[in-house]
This record gives structure tokens, sequence and C-alpha cells, in this order.
């Protein structure tokens, strides 16, 4: 016998899979009557709940694998409460599993998700990883799987992510428009798409205001704190004269505007400093650091809606993937805030794109 | 015929369960020498590592499971890098479960790792969580449970834990030695035993110091940023004297630092404040804010070296847990610099217990 499935219910009541799932799992946004009926029809289609059972048996389970390179970043922590939310209003649980930024631990974290039979994967990839085999593994087993902020383009698999080419391109206008002119720009090596983006952002914007594009003013290397730093110190050392620094992420920029402070170089006086992703720290230091935001807590609903869709999905992976990409927006902080804001927002044309002063 | 297992290449081996999981899994401090033996002897006794086989078959699997109230607050993630780090070493998995500080999702995910068949479960409890029956279930299992951080007193389960009185004492005891006597201390609800102890060490460094315990100097409610920003205004509008903090953790001592700076109060001049967990924020803003560090990676670690033991042991749950309890450290930063600390070096004896001042 076919083993009656949320489906089933939601077919015969004519009403979608989520309300049933929810109305299963007793959830306070589900009338008491819908409740009522999707029990009394799960209980005529003898449809079983018993969860332990169920998974052992098919081989499903209502759990959603997430993997994340780093819960010490508060973007992925973020996104991860994002995709809870709308998945555990929907009867499913969420089991978390760090990378590290480590290949071998991402490898090792797919077969632990397989062994524990979820019933999806959403998943940012890795600093390290090179090759998509393991991912391509999930695809075969047709498992539901998902990219968020870093795909691997490769796959033809459904992603929610960024625009951080338009990410790199607001933090440069904001410091040129702000009157910085000699703009640093920290990225990390050119593995990782999105650096890659941020980079192409940053030197359109300079090329889009007339200012050259100085290849002593692009450091490549890392990300973290001391990274920023060791940028500042070399710059100094090598006496490159420079008025702004834009880092790939807040942590580099928070390292660089340390150092800055360090020198007794006045922040936003002087150097103006501004980092990407919008950490929580950002609004707890002194001066406040301007970032790009990238709505962590949308991008993981994004996510979670377009999974939930993947779960309902007769033809998962044949169609040609679905690929969301979110605007992000500019904060700007103390730490660019060289100018009168209120004076230079006459100055500029009303219509700039994405531009959020606070 | 039984399976054969890890124990078994152990004992015929009389080497460590520790060494034959590491050789078995490659890991690089193991002499290849030894992995070569562990790896014949293995095939000998025909043990069969196929994790996904043997973990459908057994019912067990060599995936841990770790329930944090929340990854966003560092000292959890920090937690569990250091339980991570050994497991990983050990052959074993990590999954992470956030329950949010909601009883409702710790259950829930209590749900998902026993459908997941984790081999064990180290948890710290949610701060609404009143009973123990879902924590009794795992034990029923005979599944290995360990607590970290917040432990269910009522259940006969090891656990690692900090001295939260000898934190709560030295927090306050630093603040008196720097000048300050009218202490504020914000602490919660007295559900959560680790609070109530860091209010006992506060009450008994005053009396220690021969200082009132003043009643309006206690402020009871939750933890959070806006709730130290709440108490300060509270404090002014009531016109309460006081000239330090000490806020029962980190969010809480730095919602109260930005509402002083709000009014131009001068920190540490005027009013030193002190927070507790040693968040990574704390070093990050200005003035630094001074806290009291709990040892997170070693703690990390002692739990899992703790959990390795009960995972080995043959009558799990039968002998009297072992219960570790760690000591905190004093993190002096520039929200409590009152004084002159060379100086002040010398007005104190030596062997005041626990001090560490950077």
């Amino acid at each position: 016998m076919k083993k009656v499935t949320i489906q089933d219910i939601a077919k015969e009541l004519n009403i979608s899979f989520s309300t049933v799932a929810r109305a299963l799992n007793d959830h306070p946004a589900i009338s008491e009557a819908t409740k009522k009926l999707v029990r009394k029809t799960a209980q005529r289609l003898n449809y079983r709940q018993n969860k332990l059972a169920s998974s052992l048996r098919s081989g499903h389970s209502n759990t959603i694998g997430i993997m994340v390179p780093s819960l010490d970043v508060s973007f992925f922590s973020s996104v991860v409460h994002g995709i809870e939310k709308i998945m555990n209003e929907n009867g499913y649980s969420i089991l978390l599993y760090q990378s590290n930024e480590s290949y071998e631990s991402e490898k090792k974290g797919i077969e632990t998700f397989l062994n524990s039979r979820v019933a999806g994967i959403i998943a940012s990839v890795a600093k390290e990883t090179q090759t998509h085999e393991h991912f391509a593994e999930i695809q075969r087993r047709r498992i539901p799987l998902l990219f968020f902020d870093r795909a691997l383009e490769a796959l033809q698999v459904p992603s929610v992510t960024i625009d951080d080419y338009k990410g790199g391109f607001l933090a440069t206008e904001h410091l040129i428009r702000q009157g910085y002119k000699r703009i640093v720009h920290i990225t990390a090596g050119q593995t990782i798409g999105i650096f890659k983006e941020r980079l192409r952002g940053y030197v359109n914007a300079l090329k889009l205001y007339d200012l050259p594009v100085d290849k002593n003013l692009i450091l490549y290397g890392d990300f973290s704190l001391d990274f920023g730093r060791q940028c500042v110190k070399e710059l100094y050392q090598n006496n490159i004269p420079f008025d702004a620094v834009f880092a790939l992420e807040d942590f580099t920029a928070m390292g660089a505007l340390q150092q800055l402070l360090d020198y007794k170089v006045h922040v936003p006086e002087e150097v103006g400093v501004i980092g990407f992703a919008n950490e929580s720290f950002g609004a707890l230091v002194t001066p406040g650091l301007s970032s790009i935001d990238q709505q962590t807590v949308h991008m993981g609903e994004a996510a979670a809606e377009l999974f939930l869709k993947m779960l309902r999905s007769e033809d998962l992976y044949n169609n040609l993937p679905e690929r969301i990409v979110l605007a992000p927006h500019l904060i700007a902080r103390a730490s660019t805030a060289r100018r009168d804001n209120s004076k230079f927002s006459r100055q500029y044309p009303q219509e700039s794109e994405g531009e959020q002063l606070i």
C-alpha cells in the first residue's frame, strides 16, 4: 500500500501543502476549523504522522540541513534565523553544520546530513571548495539542494544571492560622494565569485566618476581583522597615499579602522572606512562602521520560500533552476561621515539607486 | 553474529578507543604504523566502517547533536568550536540545533536529534525551560547526554559549567578595587541557576568589602541591549545615585554603556561598566568593555573529553555523574579603568584570586 503523504491530504482538501503541514503541527496561524478538517482527513486516509517511524521507513524526514561556512559570522547566523522561522512554521526542523571554510569538513557535513536522512539541504559554499562533486551527489540522490549567498555556478541548482557587484558599486560611490578620492579596496583571492563582483563594482564606480583605477590601491589577500590591520600598516610603510578604505567584509574593515586609530589618524575626517555585510558589531563600535547590508533576514526568508517550492515540486531539477538575486543597501555610519549629509543630499540627484542614509 | 565495534578493535590491540577511531579516520596525529595495524585488525575482525549502513542497522551513528540556546551569542559558538575540534579528531561529526531560548523549540530539537539517530547529545538549556521530561527521555533511551554552561541540576547528568558565583564575585571585587562604591547589578529572573550564582557573588563581594547591599541597586528583568539601556534610564529617572554597573552578560552591559554615553556620562571616570561572558565585540568597542571570561574553548574541550568518556562507558548513567566546574577569569578593559593599574597593583596583595589585568 502506498504511504499517504501530506500532499495527498492537500490534494483531497484542495488546500496548500503548507497549510496541511502547519495544521498537523498545530501552528497558531491556522484556524481551529481547518485543523479539525485536516486531522479528520488525515485519519480517514490513514495518514501516520509518527515522524521517527515514517522517516525510518521512507528514508525521508521533516528535517532540513543547513550548511554554513561559520556561525561566528553574524551574516550567516542571521540568514539562518530567517530560514528557520519559515521552515518551522511549515513543520520542518533545522539542523546546522559548520564547514569552518574547509572543503574536507564540508564533504563530511554533507555525508552527515545524508546519513541523517534530511529532507533537503540548504548550503553556502566554503572558501576552500574548488570542486562540486559532493554537492552533485545530493542532486543525484534527488534530494532538494539550494545555495544561498555563495553558490557554485556550475551546478544547475536554485540559489538566493545578493547582487555583490551593486554592493561594491554602492560602497565605492558612497565614498566618492563623501569627497574621498584615493580609495583603497581590500579584496580576497579570486576564487570566490562574490569578492570578484565586489571588486568589479569598485572599479566601475571609480570609472563612472572619472577617478583613476590605481593598482597600488587594490590589496589582495585574505579576510580577517589582522589582515585589515596589516593592509593599513603596509600602505603607510610603502608611502602610498590614500584617503579611504573599502574592505571586502566588516572584520577586515574593522582591522583597518583599528590600525588607523592606533596611528592617530582621524576617521572619518582624514580617512573614511566602509565594510561589507553589516555585521552586528558595526553599530556598537566608535566611530560606527559604515557597511553594505545584505538583507539577511529577507535572504533567509526568500531561501526558505524557494526551498519549500522545491520540496513540493514533482519535477525537481528538471527545469532550469530559479535564481533570486537580492539588492544590497548602503548603511552609512560615522566612519564615512566626512560631509554633512543634509547638504550632501541636495547636491546629488534623488534617484540615486539603493542609497539609504541613517 | 554480533557486530564488531571500534571497542573490540581497541581491546584486541590494547590501545584506546580514541586512537582506533582516529586511525580509521586517517587522522594526521596517528602514526602510519598504528594506522596500518588498526586497519589490518579491523579487516581481520571483519569490522565494517560503512557509516550509513552501520547507522541504519544499529540505530547509532557517528554524529553528535549539540543543542544551544542561540548561536548569535559568541559564547556558545565559541564553546561549539571547542567541542567540534575534539569530536572531529575522534571521528565524530557535529550537528547543531538552536532552541532560540524556547522550550517548545528545545523539545522539537531533541526529537529531531533522536530521529536523526545521533550517537549522543550535548546541550545547554533554554531560558524558558522549567521541566526536564524531554531531557530525561534521552537518558531513558540510554543515549549519552551532557550539559554545558546551563545544566538541569535535577537530572543525574554529567556537566561542564563555569563557577558563576566566583565570576560574579570577581566582577564586583574588581569594581570595588577600582574605587567604585555604588555598584548596580542587572540580573534576570531567578529561574536560571547561573544568574542566581552571579548575583550571590555580587552580594558576597559587597559584604566582604564592607559595602552596603542596597536593594535599589539590584535590577531584575531580562538580558538584552535594550534592557541595559532601560535600566540606566530608570536609574536616572528615579534619581538613584550609582557609580558602576555590573550586568549579568555583555549585551546588557553594552546597552547600559551606550545609554551612559548618550547621556554624556564619562565612562570609566564617572561610571564603570563590566559585563559577563567576554563576547567578541567587547574588545572592538570604545571604551573596551571589561568582562568575565568563561574560557569557552577550554569548556568546549572539557565537555568533549568528558563526553567521549561517556560514549565509551559500559555503565552509562549507573555511577554518579561527573560534574566539572571551570574557573572564570577577569578581563579588565577601559570601561572600568578608573585607576592607574600600575599603582593599583602595589596597593593590593598579590595573592588576589583569579585576577588578570590586560
